[in-house]
């Protein structure tokens, strides 16, 4: 399968070419990038020189040397848009790492992200949670990546709110994450002596993840469902933790609640519900597709739901490459292991 | 005024030392420890070297050359116990920064801490927080020092739960600390392999400052007040980020609670309302006694407040200091800026 | 082939185990480790939940259930030693991460390590840097594998030492690791709170490294060479960075310099040169086998080498399989890219 | 005493201020930045909110509301320039942090700067390493005060260079300084993801701080010292460690070493000689003026010195202000403890 990078230099295309460069089904055939001049990879990352020997060109179709079946776009919102039509019109599957093809609602689009170039490709775009959507995305000619944070939540939130088990209005998300979730443009706020040991919570009540896991959890069976959301940015790489509190429909103890989840990811590989007493650390999913779960009971019909993963990867670049695997038709975990 | 340590090898020690060898109605005159051997306390804190000659001695009060006024406990929770009977026997004044003396409630201690050896003093002892309890504190000869966490929850919901403004049973708390809170106790836990890049909850549901917290809300009027609390393990040295959700008694915006706030706190010097759209962040209240607040209205009749201070000076050895200042009858800022 | 690793609790123990996860001709048979108990390893490193069921069992090789070809040792020095003889004895091939087998003189191994027990392996044992001794692994039946700090030395020098560039008595050797370094035992210098922000010189003139290296050095053929060493704790996980000064036996521009390294190490996939101006980065090299060298002449007659590795893969777990696939014939880079 | 500070708004000059608001014979009358707008100070370091309510201003001397009798310039190189010379002319005692002033040889600072707009004050200006050059801080009008590498480096070569115990060309200096040693300009090597869990050497060869350390040589009395210098960055927010490798004139051990060292700082409260087997840890003068010396003797007539200084304070804002002291007659530790 040939596969190109539309925004091979943000960190997340960067761990995509990791990743893609590992797949024994896939082959690399052209990198796109935003600049002028047309660097080799190795230059932008030095960690990739002997490893990937590609110059970054254009953004087009007709840039690749040869045409791609897959392309990920790891551009940011309101770029993507611009390019992923003339993909899709040339018959390349485009998976999308930008909010542009998330959000069904169009005027939910505009009220975070400003007005959309492309609403006419929206209905044709399937949100990319593989455990969670995996019959749409199969034969998928356009998914959405989630972002990181939704991806977190509504993994958490998956095998509560199928089984109607909490109140849709009564989600709190208390998420964390590490500072590549900022990207690597210039900003004050990315800067190590900002970062480093310092904690602090940001875009209350703004973030744009926020539609984005109100449509997943309708998704899921909790119509009008609204969180309140509290990202904050924690002096790490990489890793993202949400802390999730909900209020159950009926008592139940921990065990239960576990096995609620068990039951729901029994068959799933990239799922992992910690063992009692046990609860998720970032560190143990860095750099994999895994996302880690744990759950308590909590005082009076509440429940707390623990939730880790990469951000980079199963909150980006990883979980592209499972929704590939899958929306091509072959073995769902080929290059994530 | 002299005054002696009993734990001084243990950060908050460390930390205590250096404030008082900055301030200037005080004379250091013992450093207590567990030790067997009786080291230079800068062969155990090499910052120190230059600054205090003192070795660590006994933790009697007869181990002190000359008799303190006040005498400081930087030592585990059934320890302090052990020893603060025979200083206030002996008319020195105690302030602790153990679980010892904090709570009223015998039952409490004993489901989280154990058996207590001295419970006759438990009503002797007053709880220190300085903004919220400055008039007990007045002339109090056993301060039980507050725990980290309870000082950042309980200075956030103060102004909210005095006035009745917030619903005493809807209360989370998802907090965050660095490590230092650990102590140096030689943990798996605790090395730096396992927290650097790394984040996790710990001890959900049966953390040791559950009840603090309760009891602390208690004193505020918030009676029979219930939390649901979960701490987590940040990779940073020190600083402490409480982020609270509350459910308020009656509609109100950010605006109407930012005043709530900055009323509630407009004489004291050593809380700071964040500007709107502000954030508190943990490196601007290191090293100081500040905590900084911020709160947000969210949603239906709901808040977020969040409240940083540093974990070792707020959070223990500065408000120490200040609990000190105001029993003895000095300017309470006296050493603090 | 059928691998086991007797030391899999230890931080290499766990590298080896995730690289061998991913190696296609391998299968782990058996987990050894010195505790009382029998856990699972991923009660140990949750990281491994779902990827390895093993438990932690004996050391000796009749602990395992299926007799292994290969066994990895990833035990201290001095623990090493008492258990290799029974497995070579049993036809089983070893590779020892201690430095139990690297020197040839037993004197010196006296003065840094204390007594050796089995002395009448070490003529047996071959010094495994792949790129400067891969004749000599071949078939070997016992390979001591390097320390991480001689390592990242030795495959810096060599370029210049074979072709009798630098004078031997002039090495001077800056070395700077992240902690990872030091293992997992409980140590005050390995706490969080003691490493982080931090940065500190130890052991000069007496790290057990420093026999190794000029060890390695005289194997090189820079007859009794003399180095002076300097470690240095810095504060990340993982990643290894050697600065090196010497002086050349001949005025040689930077140029003329990176032309011998680039001819010396034409043919080798896991060392990079670095491109003129630039300077190899612990992280480009993170979680990889891969050792970046530049050098830049300096002064009159002198010469700047630096040198990054991973501790724990290239100076450790990953050469460590490096040095299997060499021995047992297989393709030398299996498992390791 | 009146103090302003132009360039307020660089990590050193936050330093400065908050060395400035505990010092007892101070008043900061004015600050002073690049910026169009007039933020307040606590808006862009909102850890001085609450400690000082100024507005940042222009650069000029008329700029300030009242006449300041020492202006501090925490502006980069070849800025600081622009203003020195206004303020001389209106009598107002300058201390510069840029390298603008350091340097006596207008051709080393044109190879290492560019053009110099002000060489005719380059003769008034004093090099301000208070311990070295005491005598003539005393009532300098213009110091310059040293860089940070320098600041490190010079104060742990003085007591070996004064008394001609080192050949003055064999002089090689491995650095490594946390990261707010590069300022707070955006630049994608100064973000976090570049920086943390990273180590790297650079600006081997060319560091603007080389010609710096060998004019303070030469002050010294190491005429035509010549240095290899080779800094890294290392990731922690503050501290620089220097360790330098010399060859002595004639053998010496440690202990005669270390005399030597202890002998020549006898009198001086901020630099503190490590005690035998103990070496300077950047932790340790976190926050400080102190400049904490260890010694070894190493093979044949060399010696290992490590200097481990606070970057930000000893390295520029606290060593200012000692400087400051000692130029205006007061106590030289006055603040600084």
């Amino acid at each position: 399968m040939k596969v190109s990078i539309a925004g091979a230099t943000s960190y997340t295309g960067r761990e995509l070419i990791s990743i893609l460069l590992n797949h024994p089904a896939v082959k690399i055939v052209h990198l796109g990038g935003r600049r002028e001049e047309r660097p080799e990879i190795s230059r932008i990352f030095p960690a990739l020189a002997g490893r990937c020997e590609l110059r970054v060109g254009g953004l087009r179709p007709e840039d690749a040397p040869e045409k791609p079946d897959v392309t990920f776009f790891a551009l940011p919102h309101g770029i993507s848009q611009k390019y992923v039509p003339s993909y899709l019109d040339a018959g390349i599957r485009c998976i999308d790492f930008s909010g542009d093809y998330r959000l069904k609602d169009l005027d939910a689009y505009s009220r975070y992200y400003g007005t959309h170039e492309n609403p006419q490709n929206l209905g044709r775009a399937v949100y990319g949670i593989p455990e969670l959507f995996r019959k749409q995305i199969r034969n998928a000619e356009l998914v959405a990546n989630p972002g990181c944070y939704p991806t977190s939540v509504l993994l958490a939130l998956a095998p509560l709110v199928g089984g109607g088990h909490i109140l849709p209005d009564s989600i709190i998300i208390d998420a964390k994450s590490g500072v590549s979730g900022r990207g690597n443009a210039l900003k004050t706020g990315s800067l190590y002596c900002e970062c480093n040991e310092n904690l602090t919570a940001y875009a209350i009540g703004t973030h744009r993840h926020v539609p984005e896991m109100e449509q997943g959890l309708d998704f899921l069976g909790a119509t009008g469902a609204k969180v309140i959301f509290v990202p904050h940015l924690v002096p790490m790489d990489r890793g993202m933790l949400s802390t999730i509190y909900v209020e159950l429909t009926a008592s139940a103890d921990t065990k239960k609640l576990r096995k609620i989840f068990s039951d729901y990811y029994s068959h799933e590989l990239f799922i992992r519900i910690m063992r009692p007493g046990e609860q998720p650390r970032t560190k143990d999913v860095m750099n994999t597709n895994f996302c880690d779960l744990a759950i308590e009971a909590a005082g009076n019909r509440k429940a707390i739901i623990t939730s880790a993963i990469d951000n980079l990867t199963r909150g980006a670049a990883s979980q592209a490459v499972q929704n590939m695997n899958i929306a091509t038709g072959i073995d769902e975990k080929t290059g994530l292991t």
